[in-house]
């Protein structure tokens, strides 16, 4: 039995169980590093009656995965103030004793889907969440891909035809980076209606799918993911799958000559298998790979 | 004592050794598929004694990488009718009766740094060649990144001013997107000389450093190198490292908090080590890996 956290900016998600088919879970409200973790310990401790082999944490950001940095396992530099430099691993490994998995929460999504999800099998994947803001966790050969510090994918520079889209974009730090473009907020500022609210047949859902689209398209060439999931509150709107495909398709006109990309896009670009759970369950997957 | 095979579409590099202080090589025009590489296990053959343990080789593509697909080690959809499905791998195995290494040119001077050059013991290591055409290969946690095909980082989509820059691109499938706008080609045609006749003052170097930048903070939020490097003849111009690394900066605007980037760019992003010879010494390096 292992325990998880999915650590969001506004609620956390916690968890004990094994998979899919064994997983209690508890909201928490995010306030205080400090009152926070300890409600979600609590939880981990009240349900598991002790039998805990293991912790995962996937965490919102940015944070330090530096396996060999003294603040590893830290929430670095966010704009949330009270949890800057908070010791977010460490806090929780003293508090139960156990082993604990940390990475970013797009990270253990994508590890979640590969572990019970839509991208089971597949060694190389692409898991993207298109919310409030656009992150992207990839999984490499069967490993989640880290580096320098995580992918920062959301911020990559895509065309924007101001004659098309005159919206300068939102991101505070880059403008019209692809997240300050196609987030949930980009589509709220531009249109003055909150995506869900925006009507099914608007020019606003051509221009999300191109955006998406440009993104994907350097991510192809750039990761070459054998399956690519599409999560987040943006990606409720169903009919924006079939729109980004066929853009995709367009923008990547013939060149990237794999019959999953070529043919089966169907196939190949699609929501995640465990809805709103992928990020719980990687979790609980991180927590299996510290146990091990 | 392995054999190496660094295979371009005007020139083969062939090689003997272990290693930069124990390399032999010579050069073959590219001819027809069966003509070269006949020529090319024919050097192998007299240059080694018989004492080779493995073959390596870095193609010129697309190739398939596919270890499970029926035409593993194949060059595929080349615009080189000749070689089109040509069985490289298989070929160079047969004749040869070793084990065989294969990966693309890119890759494989990926690797050679990595082992020998300008990246050692770098486990997420970016290379780029800007040259003819503009080619990426990745090193993620210590090995080659490979997924559905092999990358095609080229042929990402940038951030186009038309009003700054009018030229529509040179890429026969894609118009402007990286390659198109930024490969040696491109320069020549935008400017009416090759890059290494336009003077060192002159702002088509500002636009290609303002390019290469954006590909370049595109593969930094997507892969997280912990270096960069950049060769090619494009970079034979060593005025655009700075520039580049100016407009890298100015891209990132903070945004990702390593120190690396934050503060050493000057170490993080750099030429290759090993000079024309990071191909040929990966090619090397993709034989031991086929050894081991």
């Amino acid at each position: 039995m292992f325990g998880a956290i999915e650590a969001g900016g506004t609620k956390f998600v916690c968890g004990v169980g094994s998979g899919p088919n064994d997983l209690k879970t508890c909201e928490i409200q995010t306030t205080s590093p400090e009152c926070t973790a300890a409600a979600a310990v609590k939880f981990l401790h009240e349900n598991s009656a002790w039998k805990l082999k293991a912790v995962g944490i996937g965490s919102f950001g940015p944070v330090d995965l530096r396996v060999d940095s003294p603040t590893y396992g830290f929430i670095t530099s966010t704009p949330k103030t009270a949890w800057r430099n908070f010791d977010f691993a460490g806090t929780v490994r003293k508090a139960l004793n156990l082993p604990v998995g940390f990475d970013t929460d797009v990270n253990a999504a994508a590890l979640g889907e590969a572990r019970w999800g839509a991208a089971q099998g597949i060694s190389d994947l692409l898991y993207l969440t298109i919310g409030t803001g656009i992150g992207g966790g990839a999984i490499v050969g069967g490993r989640i891909l880290h580096g320098l510090i995580h992918p920062e994918m959301g911020h990559i520079r895509v065309p924007h035809d101001l004659n098309r889209d005159p919206y300068r974009g939102c991101c505070p730090f880059h403008g019209d980076c692809l997240e300050g473009l196609a987030s949930g907020p980009a589509i709220e500022q531009r249109w003055g209606v909150p995506g869900f609210n925006l009507p099914i047949v608007h020019p606003g859902w051509e221009l999300e799918a191109h955006y998406l689209a440009l993104g994907l398209a350097n991510w192809v060439c750039t990761l070459s993911p054998r399956r690519i999931l599409l999560g987040g509150g943006v990606m409720q709107q169903a009919r924006l799958f079939p729109m980004v495909r066929s853009e995709l398709t367009h923008l990547l006109n013939g060149y990237v000559r794999a019959r999953e990309v070529m043919e089966d896009l169907d196939y190949y670009l699609i929501p995640p298998g465990l809805g709103t759970r992928s990020g719980i369950l990687g979790a609980i997957a991180l927590a299996e790979q510290a146990y091990q």
